[in-house]
């Protein structure tokens, strides 16, 4: 993309409504807009990060299994009164009247919705097991939202949930989604540990809790310092091994990790001191055990391999993707803006031109320019005719891993200057070796 | 996919619900399950249908040059009062007051929404031309829901808008789009005529519907025969040329073609008689140019490089992308079922084991399904235990356009069965052959 051609709307100043450190770089960097208390348009840099997220989610669902569908964003009240929870929900699910007067709500969450699939069309355990999932809208009619996209009202979740015959096969579902996430939240540079939580308004026995580090979490965690040196990396695993999936688990999850909700300082104090540590936390996902809550109330049977009709065991499984997008920043930025891991940049690298205009340099960044596209790769190509002060700096408050400046002076020389937004190390190099590089970085 | 696996719910008899064949075929092929009047979960294969027909408007979006970003579902009242259209939309708009007693709606469309983001960012020339879109949920409270998607209230369509500094920039906006929309429905398989239509609520003097013919349209459409005779193909276009999209735009318009709501009588009686034609269309996309109409109401303005200052010019145009989904159907099946364009088929091809459980054939089947995957295809395996002629008909009914047929008797001779969906027409080829045919049909 060139940006004379691209809508990048970077605020100079700093929005006096941001509170936390994303809200305000993704107002400053033209990544969202504000529409109502809550709700934010996302514009295209933000929504290119967004749909990066959306993706490799997608992928790593796909990848241990899971079938994806799309629920739709309204519901009818009705299903929500046979599992009860119309009536318990509260101010935060947002009803809706529709023109015939019928009551509707804005889905929160789909455990209904999708038991009401599950049951018109699967009733034997030859069908099991099954785990579908979807990447919608939802809301949540926050008293105060704020913090931007962390906690607005409007936002984008990926859920999935899993039908099983039984307990064991539905804790295996809940293995296999804990493993596919710590893959997930790693592919986005993120460390996202699995914490014990609380249940909430789901229901159910078995639920960790996803943290990334950040100071500005809304949660106060504790944990063992061991538990920060765990990598999921690039290990292969077969996602229908019982054995492989609750291995990962058990490493993951034997280490001391909670958030304030279900801390236990006795059990906290039994670590050594030198590995106790205290620190918050931002939720980035969830997954639940909740058995045959919902099969149970709603009627969603399978026959067993003996004839017997049995109510199926299901879990549920959520990842903020909107959040995320949010929660990235907050654990990736310095004093002059975002810091993208690869894995969700919006643009692979960026492209300064410190002399537009000029002929050599203007031929140089397109030859960088055409060449990354021909690689597969998406380049964001300053071709303003600004200062070159001001187009680092909005490179560096953007937040593209990679920049190639490319100046008369230099290409004098043959080179361009390669330079790490993470690190701010530079080095000069020719543009033919500076692609290679990009490109294996990407590869 | 094997078939095993996956989550495809199909339907042996006709559900009575349903009015028209696309509607129809869709409940009977899993791809849909109503979960209130007008509003659809769209299940595995349906969403998968979804996926490539939004995969394609994106791409031929960004080819064209517009932007992609992504507004919210839900807007404020206060924008559509602006422009005066929150008292002029009548019952049709779904209204929504949230929990502080604001007065909110489901967006309908997003004229007034993408007005305030440009007017809040943009003020000069040089910043134009700017074409935005998104492809987003909207709500249309119809009073009769019907037609499956092609008629609900909860639909998925893309919308954008173009930024120009005057008319004539506009009207070049105008025809990209005209262009863009034609090589879109295209690469989907459907000829779709655009016919000078009414403006409606969106206002505005030029405006094109486009308009699939089929039996079912819900509109009557008199034409030229000699409009059907026309391809855009896989010419070379620069969208930036204003004389090359006119010249397109001049080529597909200049012949008669028009709606009931614009039917002129004595221009349709001037063509010759033999090329008049009279027929049934669907309409899936429109395009409008409208002017100052949102930007004067909304105060969106720009500098002129004289220094004056100016409402921008605005149009909209949008494509109904889960209307499109029916509306292939209605365009494309048989008695036996769906027949999916290859553009936009949800597996590239099906698998069908004649004889699951034989050595040969099982052994044959997962080389077939491996050698396609490795070539970055997607094939839907039928491994199911179930006679032959339950798969072939789940196969006619999904409506693959290419089925590979593999039985022990074949195998012996060293050949399987390559069966075109459209045709009927099947010929035997070594496996080896069969695989080339197919990464040669979607290279």
């Amino acid at each position: 993309m060139r940006l004379t051609r691209y809508f990048l709307p970077v605020l100079k100043e700093n929005p006096a409504e941001a509170q936390i450190v994303s809200h305000r770089l993704m107002l400053r960097a033209g990544m969202i807009k504000q529409s109502a208390a809550g709700i934010y348009s996302w514009l295209p840099l933000g929504y290119k990060v967004l749909r990066r997220i959306e993706q490799i989610v997608h992928e790593e669902q796909i990848r241990a299994g899971h079938i994806p569908m799309l629920m739709p964003t309204l519901q009818p009240a009705d299903l929500w009164r046979e599992s009860g929870r119309y009536d318990d929900y509260g101010q935060e699910m947002l009803r809706i009247t529709d023109r015939q007067d019928r009551d509707m709500l804005y889905g929160p969450t789909n455990e209904e919705m999708i038991t009401d699939i599950f049951r018109a069309h699967v009733g034997s355990y030859k069908d099991l097991p099954l785990t579908l999932y979807h990447i919608q809208w939802k809301f949540r009619d926050e008293m105060r939202p704020r913090f931007g996209v962390m906690r607005g009202r409007e936002f984008l979740m990926k859920d999935g949930y899993n039908f099983d015959v039984d307990k064991d096969a539905a804790l295996h579902a809940y293995n296999r989604h804990l493993v596919s996430y710590l893959r997930t939240y790693e592919r986005m540079g993120l460390q996202a540990i699995p914490m014990r939580a609380d249940s909430g308004p789901i229901g159910g026995d078995d639920t960790h809790e996803f943290l990334v580090l950040a100071e500005t979490g809304e949660s106060e965690v504790f944990y063992d310092s061991q538990i920060t040196d765990l990598k999921f990396g690039d290990r292969e695993i077969d996602y229908d091994s019982v054995d492989q999936c609750r291995a990962v688990l058990e490493e993951f999850t034997s280490r001391y990790a909670r958030t304030d909700e279900t801390h236990d300082g006795a059990l906290f104090n039994a670590i050594p001191e030198e590995r106790r540590r205290t620190a918050r936390g931002i939720e980035v996902g969830q997954i639940f055990y909740f058995g045959t809550k919902y099969s149970e109330a709603m009627g969603a049977t399978v026959q067993t391999a003996e004839g017997s009709k049995v109510p199926v065991h299901m879990g549920s499984h959520g990842i903020g993707v909107s959040r995320l997008v949010g929660a990235i920043i907050e654990a990736s930025h310095d004093d002059k803006g975002i810091i993208w891991p690869e894995g969700v940049t919006p643009f692979h690298c960026g492209i300064v031109n410190l002399k537009q205009g000029d002929a050599a340099a203007d031929a140089a960044c397109e030859g960088l320019y055409k060449a990354l596209t021909a690689a597969g790769l998406e380049p964001l190509y300053d071709d303003r005719d600004e200062r070159a002060g001001a187009k680092f700096a909005t490179m560096d408050l953007i937040g593209l891993p990679w920049r190639i400046t490319v100046g008369p002076r230099g290409l004098a020389a043959g080179v361009v200057e390669l330079t790490s937004r993470r690190t701010g190390e530079s080095e000069e190099l020719t543009p033919e070796a500076a692609i290679a590089r990009i490109t294996a970085i990407y590869g």
